[in-house]
């Protein structure tokens, strides 16, 4: 933990530092000036294996020579790379109103971020989006961090890489053996890929979603107007990332939402994406019918130059689809759709999301805001999965879909939501097909609804499915889902919940060197090399604190047992003896072997056919 | 909880009883001495709504008008319904031996169950086990009992069950709208099905394992030789059932295995599963070389006296198969695969469980313990997952299931393991090919190996998908797996977790019942009726609490509002908009809406073109 710096210790968010378990912060250098992270975690020198090399999120908090100060934020090496490929301003930017932190004053007013940056913002004269560069055929710094950043433990895993590409099944997409730059370039103009990444989000380590690339997942935080304060939020941020978040989410209503997001953009190495409808509800009240374009427009601009990477954007729900939610028996259950329904119904006019969509575009544009096209009309019940209302939606964001890649825009869309199993893979191939393979970005989905205090795993099942089917990013769902907020240990079991569904999804697409890490824990599970299974698992400290439950000591830990056979018999010592045996077999006794077996199965299915007529008889005449 | 009755507080095992939230057992009566149960949770006058009936696996622990008595056990319903139909004698049974609770004296041996019962077992005159009455064409009280059973909720849903059952995907199951108890003895006469019921276990509410009936769920239990006790053990039995176990393993190791489990199964309304080997090496001190056909033989009879319902046997795993699994990263990590590879190893001959398999099949029949093939080569490891060993045993467990019913006994298999998401399937479909359709009884699968900690999910995931493919019943994992004993805790999580990978099969496959809680509970969700959500929930107890930790006032649990959005603003008010909205809707003005609509998207179209065709222009000429 890192200590307060300041006098007010309320003011000063303390966040979790210092490395993960016999883990060391890499860095790997395409340019002198691009430093790629991460992760290596050691192994006991009894496995005579190198380390294992792991996606590293959790950006220099886990880094000990990088000395935090949670007042000063992240180093903002990337705002050299925006301004030297120009085309971008540097400028006043926009008065902090009252209004933007809730109309919050005196003690109820959180501090604000200690340090001001002058924002950017695109010139018009040339590309700003990385959208716009992919498309002029110009590699950017970014596509380089990302393609580094994407290839770890390929190189060691590489040999086999063709074969794995080949045995896993990946639905379509297109997983190389090898990530270039250009080919992150070729999928980012195909808009199959996108990196968020705002130009004002100095402090980003640049990461990319897509589907022929590892799936990510992002965890929501975010203060309410009923519960939680900044400093918290600041914490689950660096909180998130250390269990391996990719992308966080800042869902902040009620007060101080301003002040809250620039706490932790600027203390965020990962992307970081918002619901700018939310704040603009706050601006005007709470009061929907009360929305105007123009506090919204304004809302737009006050993020984008915080540096916020994506927004959520609801123009998908349109007047006309309304009415179909009306039978359903969760209606509309996304927060952003019902605020548009809500105000379309009290105007009885088209949503100003649709109406005003290229304008949204050009302003996202000038500051590389990515598009998350929101699912207003998602399906919260499983009742309501896969209904008119959510396919008409889906079909209008493919539209958008087009006009914001005509405007130079990143885009990637948001999916349900509540979906039995068997009605999953159909959304996938849907979205692939009216968002021209756009990536996919889902909340779980839920695959039931009739275990509250569990859908991290009730959607967990869910989210895996449809990573496998071509997902690029899962949104967590935590154990407090439709019961309460999260609070720091629901954001680690939703984050590790999704980790392990992404790299189930990784495992099952064939990426060529997703299983290097299982392989490595088995190996360390089958040795007994109990310290090194806890470290190579997602989250050691668990890991390590159950083992301890049942077998407390630390000879233990080197012991060659476990807590289910005992120390008397174990069952993988004697597959030491299959090996020996194996080994000193020789050609001919194999085979004889196995004639034997087939002499005997042949017995049986005699015997099998005997019994079976002669237990018909018996019985039927009973 | 259940007071001490006797003086010695040690022995006694204590355990949680009474009804669940809101709920209240509820029998059915198809004869007039057959007492089917089932839940019925109460809903709050608001929603008038019928209470909503549940599958009830919890027995007599949750009916208040019956009085537990663990030192007498449950009351002994079925003997009479096993006496009337005959082939069956009472005889005087095996005495029980020291080496039967390895060895255990003085205060180290648990008390024995205070009330003995004298065994049944068939006489060979005419039919004993139910897979031979239905061959004969008769169906049992068990049977009628199954059906009346699994056809609950049915009668009210049963106006929409075509629909729902087409709607759904089953992989070439075939669920029947209604269960007829003819339906049950056709699908067990075909082998598809299995009431496990050993004659000997009169205290069981009999239940149907098969792929065209409800999805079922297992929970292990048993002291191992590191760690617990009798009481703790009986104490999880029944908090597993309580929390929706259908079935219950009791896989004790070490001493006391004979008194621990007459203790479970006296007090046991599910069927009770071993692995008879595991006593079995007990009784020739750990030591798997000096196994004997007698000494397993001998224990198959003591467990079947005791009223063991289904037996583990790994007749599967062959000599000709042990050096398939030399080059596995994981090996053999079946314990009763290792201890019989061993055994084959020092004697370098056939196991006597394939060699004396039609002789474990006449002591199975006499007692209708149904087998459950086990898959000693399963894999340990993603790397090892349907390999040739795997398979290979596979293949031998149709043979042996061909054998078995030749010879009258019911039978299902086990199966894996680590299985990725895109191996699952063949599995299931090998499984269905090779064992004639006998049900399959799958651990998981868990789809990765890196998080330890976690692999109640990474195998609910696995578990879910396997059970829609037609897998008749899951094997719960819980979080201590790989890394100790599950605790009571665990346990809970374990089964709730596979209870509701179990209803998302049941879901997805198209039952037609399934969906009524889940739409119950959405509507109560979606109308803020808490309590309601709570006791619907397969977990009521951490529903509440979980909505405790952010919103602990009485109030809130009536509040129209959840902590995501706070009493402000609201999503689900507005659907209540949406639906008077549309309710005042004439078609006049619906069809217009269309029309403006799809004007809208004519423009936005063009312009999308437009901005494509001047977009291109400007960044490649850049």
């Amino acid at each position: 933990m890192n200590k307060p710096t300041s006098q007010s210790e309320f003011a000063t968010p303390k966040v979790t530092t210092g490395p993960l378990p016999a883990s060391r912060k890499v860095y790997t250098h395409p340019l002198p000036d691009l430093a790629v992270p991460h992760r290596e975690i050691d192994l006991h020198p009894s496995a005579n294996e190198p380390p294992v090399p792991v996606y590293d999120t959790s950006g220099p908090y886990t880094d000990p020579s990088v000395t935090i100060d949670v007042e000063k934020g992240l180093a903002r090496t990337r705002r050299d790379w925006v301004l030297e490929r120009g085309h971008v301003e540097e400028y006043e930017g926009r008065d902090v109103k009252p209004e933007d932190n809730g109309g919050a004053s005196g003690k109820h007013l959180a501090r604000e971020f200690p340090v001001k940056h002058r924002p950017l913002r695109g010139t018009g004269t040339g590309p700003v989006t990385q959208y716009e560069y992919a498309k002029a055929g110009i590699i950017t710094k970014e596509m380089i961090y990302v393609a580094t950043r994407e290839n770890l433990g390929r190189r060691a895993a590489v040999e086999g890489a063709a074969e794995r590409i080949a045995q896993g099944e990946s639905f379509g997409a297109h997983i190389p053996e090898y990530i270039t730059p250009e080919f992150v370039r070729d999928e980012i103009a195909a808009g199959r890929a996108i990196i968020p990444s705002n130009i004002n989000h100095a402090e980003l380590e640049p990461q990319i979603i897509g589907r022929n690339f590892l799936v990510k997942i992002n965890a929501n935080i975010g203060n309410s107007a009923v519960a939680s304060s900044v400093e918290e939020e600041v914490d689950k941020m660096v909180w998130a990332i250390r269990w391996g978040a990719d992308n966080v989410m800042d869902l902040s209503t009620g007060r101080n939402i301003h002040n809250t997001r620039e706490w932790i953009i600027r203390n965020s190495p990962v992307p970081i994406g918002t619901v700018p409808i939310y704040q603009a509800l706050e601006k005007v009240n709470g009061i929907a019918e009360d929305l105007t374009w123009e506090v919204f427009r304004d809302t737009l601009i006050e993020q984008a130059e915080q540096g916020v990477d994506y927004f959520t954007i609801h123009a998908g729900v349109r007047l006309a689809y309304i009415h179909l939610t009306a039978d359903r028996v969760c209606g509309i259950v996304s927060r952003g759709g019902s605020i548009m329904a809500k105000w379309m119904l009290a105007h009885h006019t088209e949503s100003f999301l649709y109406t005003h969509f290229e304008e949204i575009c050009d302003i996202m544009r000038a500051y590389d805001v990515s598009f998350s096209l929101g699912d207003g009309l998602r399906p919260g019940a499983i009742a309501d999965a896969n209904d008119a209302a959510q396919f008409a939606e889906l079909e209008t964001l493919g539209e958008l879909t087009k006009i914001a890649w005509a405007k130079g825009c990143q885009v990637m869309i948001e999916g349900p939501g509540h979906v039995p199993m068997h009605k999953i893979k159909v959304n996938m191939e849907k979205q692939l097909r009216e968002c021209g393979e756009a990536p996919f970005y889902t909340l779980g989905p839920l695959t039931t609804d009739i275990a509250p205090g569990y859908d991290h795993i009730t959607s967990g099942i869910g989210a895996a499915m449809i990573g496998w089917y071509g997902t690029a990013m899962l949104c967590y769902v935590t154990p407090k889902e439709h019961l309460g907020l999260p609070d720091r240990d629901d954001v680690k079991v939703g984050v590790v919940t999704y980790r392990l569904a992404a790299h189930a999804a990784d495992l099952a697409k064939g990426h060529p060197a997703a299983q290097v890490r299982d392989d490595a824990l088995s190996r360390a599970r089958f040795e007994f090399r109990w310290e090194d299974q806890f470290n190579l698992s997602l989250d050691p400290e668990t890991a390590r604190d159950f083992h301890d439950q049942t077998l407390p000591k630390e000879a233990h830990k080197v012991a060659h047992f476990c807590s289910m056979c005992g120390p008397k018999f174990c069952s993988m010592k004697i597959t030491a003896e299959v090996r020996e045996y194996a080994a000193g077999m020789s050609e001919n006794e194999r085979l004889d072997l196995e004639k034997q077996a087939a002499e005997a199965r042949k017995g049986m299915e005699e015997k099998s056919r005997e019994f079976m007529e002669k237990g018909g008889e018996i019985y039927l005449s009973n």
